[in-house]
């Protein structure tokens, strides 16, 4: 490879690329505006980008109401974007979940509705049901999180409270023509799991939900088990009616991220693997494991034959126990390096597809061969500064962060290992 | 597969089984006795074992003197086996190495010598350089774990404040022939590393292990460092005449654990990968992240087709946490049953080649895709469970430990994950 370096970021702006509102949302606009109105409904953080895409793109009649997090606003002229909490709800999502559901309250079929769902609106659009107000809902929450449940179960007991949520938006449009385009962050890409699924059909059920509440022994709160034993915690189901015109495209993921990676890597002749979209667990272990799995291919040619690229997703946890700067795709990659330790022909790329890898503006970093002899060179102690929680220090210090300035979207974190 | 459980088990077995001393050993004996004495030496956890295949494989004169830790005597009727301490060296590991040395410190070219390393002997066959007290050298074995040098540059160290080490053994041998059978349990296999090398040339110098001291600042005793800096500390090197007459030959390994598993299945139809011979990581990760490489093959066949098998070995650890019942093997497990959450078509196996995973004589446990399910129904809290550190618990309720009893080997962990 002449330049690894650049072929690494390559497939980096590849992956982040075909996540990017701006390419990802035009292909799905309506070929000529509706007969009746044009309106942009959304929730996320990547929904104001989302919408902003829509009026880049869109001459035509255009109106509608975006909830986006915090300081994800992306200043549109014709949609209008409000900020909520994330990932605690607060007043301002309840707000925007009511006003949506009025303003689609009275549509008739020849209007469109465009809704733009990205990671995060599950909080930003929070509406429980009657008679259960939001502080309940956040010990729902609460209790969700403690008591070891999985994030599919945790998703079905939120569409099963919810006066929005598990396809009751969708409903709420009926009998306008819905199309929702969805950037998910979640494993599996499964649509009623991103946000809470607003717009989509929900195949579990309100005794699914109650078994959950049985399974986990949950002490909820006597509102929300009586809204949760009366028939209105029903969502939608697939086969409904008022379904019957919507349709849901997942326009950037994971997958598809890795996917347009391993599309530049093999069209640059370089034989690539995909291990997983969604691997989790605490970064450093991560690094550790791919470690010997590279030092495999390197040594024994297995599982694959090198030279080969290694890419994987997903999104990692780190424990602090440091108070150095660092963020999970830089620990993943400090890690890797010290597991690698100096091993030859092996060059890795980690970053966070949002631009942002922790709290500050540096997506990730670049590993090779010499990272570790050179930190050594330069004073630094590599396993000391991985325990100090250190990378971005680390890599900066190395001159080898990545930095790619806020890209207006979020497929979780990217990791390239070119081994030669 | 008709029955998966027991196939699984077909694998494990023959993993072990390759690691035998019963069956590794016996091949490498001489063709007939030499014209003068036979004489066995050995160092490590499973070298008395490995000692005890040779008396049962071996009809000619024979003497000799083991070394193998505390609890890991097996008897013999020639060769003497003596015990002493493991991690920590005491008095007893430092007789064995002198009376070693001396043992062989008048030998001539008829005489043959085949020397059994295994896992542990450095430790168990612990001589310091003249002027160095062993309390010393257990003080320079503390700063190396302190400072985060790799196990190289530990071991790079210890062969070079050794008298027994770095290939010394064999020079005081000479000019006998030596055969050195090792048993691996070290990253990479290399013969210098398995009990820091004492019958193998060391191609690492005393400048080297002068550069540990300076890159990781170590304040050694001064005593230490004044054998360091002299001409005594430099180990044999590779083409040293001393050397000429010595072969090396490594018997049993994880890899060669791997491939034994290997060859069953394949010999069974099943396609299979072997992802590295010595993944480390914390064990629960390590689950994790194979729960996601499955679910990755499961739902996109990426990076391998299913059906498949995917084989990997190697010393996970475990951060205690709760005060259940575990090992590295069933956590790893767990966490992988948790990560699957009742995946279809994934079964899996782990465990520890020595039969003991933990403290009880428990090797591993089998998952299935209703293991989940199956822990639910009898009042099981998978996740707390896990967070609990309770692995053998939560397989032993189930009824899915595999118990294979002492082995008298050991090449690590163990893992078989079948996506069908």
């Amino acid at each position: 490879m002449r330049d690894t370096r650049s072929f690494l970021r390559s497939l980096f702006d590849a992956a982040i690329s075909s996540a990017q509102p701006s390419r990802c949302v035009a292909p799905f606009l309506p070929q000529e505006p509706p007969r009746g109105r044009f309106i942009v409904l959304g929730a996320g953080k990547a929904s104001a980008a989302m919408a902003k895409a829509v009026e880049d793109h869109w001459d035509g009649p255009l109106e509608g109401l975006v909830v986006t997090r915090y300081g994800y606003n992306v200043p549109c002229e014709r949609i209008e974007i409000v900020e909520a909490a994330h990932p605690v709800p607060d007043d301002q999502g309840l707000l925007a979940a009511r006003r949506m559901m009025d303003y689609v309250s009275d549509l008739s079929e020849d209007d469109e509705i465009l809704c733009l769902i990205s990671g995060g609106g599950s909080a930003l659009l929070s509406l429980p049901l009657d008679g259960i107000t939001l502080e309940e809902k956040q010990a729902v929450n609460k209790a969700l999180l403690a008591c070891g449940a999985t994030i599919t179960e945790m998703n079905c007991l939120r569409r099963h409270l919810s006066a929005v949520k598990g396809g009751r938006l969708a409903a709420a449009c009926y009998p306008a023509k819905l199309t929702t385009l969805l950037i998910s962050d979640v494993p599996g890409d499964n649509p009623m799991d991103i946000a809470s699924g607003p717009t989509v059909a929900d195949p579990t059920t309100r005794d699914d939900a109650l078994e959950i509440v049985q399974r986990y022994k949950l002490d909820l709160p006597a509102s929300v088990m009586a809204a949760l034993e009366s028939s209105k915690s029903e969502s939608l189901k697939p086969g409904d009616p008022k379904l019957s015109r919507c349709e849901a495209h997942i326009v950037a993921a994971p997958q598809l991220a890795l996917e347009a990676a391993a599309k530049v890597a093999r069209d640059a002749g370089v034989t690539t693997h995909i291990l997983g979209d969604s691997l989790e667990g605490e970064a450093s272990d991560v690094g550790t494991i791919m470690a010997g799995l590279a030092r495999q291919i390197v040594t024994k040619g297995q599982p694959f034959e090198k030279p080969c690229l290694l890419l994987s997703g997903g999104e990692t946890t780190v424990t602090l126990k440091g108070d150095g700067r660092g963020g999970r795709n830089v620990e993943f990659l400090l890690s890797l390096a010290v597991g690698l330790n100096g091993l030859e022909g092996v060059h890795a790329l980690a970053g966070d597809t949002d631009g942002v890898d922790g709290v500050e503006e540096i997506a990730g970093a670049i590993a090779t061969p010499d990272t570790i002899k050179r930190a050594f060179d330069k004073g630094m102690n590599p396993r000391k500064e991985l325990a100090n929680n250190n990378g971005h220090g680390f890599f900066e210090a190395l001159g080898d962060s990545v930095v790619t300035g806020p890209t207006m979207t979020n497929v979780n974190d990217f990791r390239a290992i070119l081994i030669e």
